[in-house]
């Protein structure tokens, strides 16, 4: 899994079928010291994050076992609001 | 997912019978400021895209999940046109 | 499989549910020499493992393949406490 | 999926069973102007390929999805020989 | 897949069940001509493979087909002894 922050958010109104409820958010990746790392990318929310929040995201296959419907084409998703990393 | 826009077409008449179906992409990477990051790649269309439009795609296999016929042998699917991206 | 020791932990109350039992581990990738290579990540950890170890870790679907429950959405698992590398 | 040419032919006469059959060739990739991208790949071909052949190539799980046996493990393969890029 | 040549040995006494009977090798990538290509990676054997081997491997969940119990978390595997690449 990876460390990120939301950005902000995609707004596509003709999207695959079973993307339709989902909430796709623009996240930063980040280290564990929250300095940004490489680009940004796009992923489905699960847990009810906002703008701003520090997250942890799964990318791949696993991301989409985080969907309602496993079989819904997303290959990054939020699966975690960080409290606070310990290092 | 990531963000990105498509470039023009690959045209290849000898293909993997699943494929035969498919409109393939040239589709180059780009940030959610509408920046080019890294090289292109080649995606299937599942959404009516076209030449020029700024889409989500989604690589790996998820990309095969946007097929109609899922065990298609496809690591990248344009599955939305973008509309805005508000960061 | 990558090589790696264990930072530190990633403390997030608010996850999705399956991940709700995982000891979730900031792990540092290391070569075969035990010098940091790359950006650290985010493992779930399967052995008990603890802060400062050596690990052996998988990535991708795999990780997943080494979780109780495999539908979990994880793309990084600890799989083995590394006692010596041979080289 | 991504574009590349055929360099050569890796021979490998000790090889895990389901690979007995196919023809494994090493793989430049290419961007979509033909100009070389990265590090060469082996993959194995499913579409009568030949040394010189520009070709699509698909990596990941997708690839052995175009294998005659879809539990091959293959992490690359040659789907489909390009005519032309119109970009 | 990818080529490459095996550097050595990971013990590790405590690791997730499935991998006990597995040997695990350090194996250092190379391009076609023999040439170090990044970092090392810890791949399982399946084919006999010993130290200083010219080595073909895959990576991701394919690796995992390679094993014997497909459900292994493993995603990394040498399934092929390279004779010669003709290039």
């Amino acid at each position: 899994m990876n460390l990120g922050q939301v950005l902000g958010v995609v707004v596509a109104t003709q999207k695959e079928d079973s993307l339709r409820s989902s909430i796709l958010y623009v996240v930063q990746p980040q280290d564990e010291t929250g300095r940004n790392v490489g680009e940004a990318v796009v992923a489905a929310d699960t847990v009810g994050s906002k703008v701003g929040d520090q997250i942890l995201w799964v990318s791949s296959r696993e991301a989409a076992l985080a969907m309602p419907e496993t079989f819904t084409p997303v290959d990054a998703a939020i699966v975690g609001i960080v409290d606070r990393v310990e290092v």
